[in-house]
């Protein structure tokens, strides 16, 4: 491998925003909903441009023309390739590596993820430069409970793991995973790289980065967006 | 066993407030932390005053004073009793039930989790009175993954619940498991009991019903509060 810093390193970047947001309770696909003046997809896709040479967003394709007003409004155009997604995450990832140019790594991240911090990308970029990927983890809060036959027995919650993203591996890698067919225990893109036998490499996440899912999350990265503008 | 309806059971309610809040990186105790005008404890206390026969407080012996002082300021005296905690939050349990008074069922609840909604409370109550036990789970949001000896493993998420409080029991129930000696495994009510040999009873917990550990938890609660207020 060649010695790379992490300034020097062409990061491309693969937005994956194909949810309609059915937890949402909304009409409108979650991505395109406002935190303060700003949609989210708009927000998470500014965390990455100044720090990546390439950006991919994938978006269903009924919403291109809606995302593409969004961004004539926000000085966006230009800034970035949309393409559109498959039916399933892995399927939008691969649309998204299809239309990807040259670069020593990709980032894949959620749409509905606006709070990844620039030291967290740079965390990740660094780990996954050193070891060829890295997965973002953040320690379990709350206990837990498994699901058993008969009911629920206790999970060691000092092993549990919360999985984030930007999930960031060589982009050989990645593209090499990806060749596989889909299969329902990729549930995101470390476990299909996992099947290649590959020793993934792993950094620290954030609490704040959360995955907008429910009108209560919304509530919450409003609140957070707010706290760190102050 | 009586037939006994949820609006005529004596609940007795032991909120346990131990903690001194190292997480927050204030040096104020965390449950004194306000969420507007009202400290956590407080919020939280008065989720359950209505709806139960008899509150105890757990709280550290040092912290009584001050606690007395808010409570003559919001008009809380002699609306509940309070308690010193242990070392653990075993200990802390097991002083608070040895002031709880004659009730049919005891909720055990975290001193700072003030976003427990009544409803909440009312079904754990109903499935307590049916079966013995309530344990509040909510399903898991992220992606886990298991330490292991040499790395992390992806765990199953739709496996895993959160557990939370109140976690409310029959009273001779819990009085019998709370006769043992601690152990390191007990890291909640559940556990306790659960090493009675009993079969545990669940119920839906709510993910707004969070635990304040860090400020950005304080900062959720706050915005979670307002937005339940509009």
């Amino acid at each position: 491998m060649f010695a790379m810093g992490v300034s020097s390193t062409k990061l491309g970047v693969i937005i994956v925003a194909g949810g309609v947001g059915n937890r949402m309770g909304a009409s409108v696909p979650k991505q395109f909903l406002k935190i303060g003046e700003k949609t989210i997809l708009e927000i998470t896709l500014r965390a990455f441009l100044g720090r990546s040479s390439e950006v991919v967003v994938v978006l269903p394709g009924d919403q291109h023309e809606r995302w593409a007003a969004i961004c004539a409004e926000s000085g966006l155009l230009g800034t970035h390739k949309v393409c559109s997604g498959g039916a399933t995450r892995f399927e939008s990832v691969r649309c998204g590596l299809g239309v990807l140019g040259e670069c020593d790594l990709v980032a894949v991240h959620d749409g509905v993820r606006p709070l990844v911090s620039a030291e967290m990308i740079d965390r990740g970029v660094e780990v996954a430069l050193a070891g060829g990927s890295a997965i973002p983890l953040v320690e379990a809060v709350d206990s837990f409970r498994v699901a058993t036959e008969g009911g629920f027995r206790v999970a060691d919650r000092s092993k549990l793991r919360a999985v984030q993203t930007p999930q960031i591996f060589r982009t050989d890698l990645l593209r090499e995973a990806y060749q596989t067919e889909p299969q329902p225990c990729f549930t995101d893109d470390a476990t299909v790289v996992e099947r290649l036998g590959v020793e993934l490499g792993y950094y620290a996440g954030e609490r704040s980065n959360i995955k907008i899912t429910t009108p209560e999350d919304l509530v919450i990265a409003e609140a957070l967006i707010g706290a760190s503008a102050k």
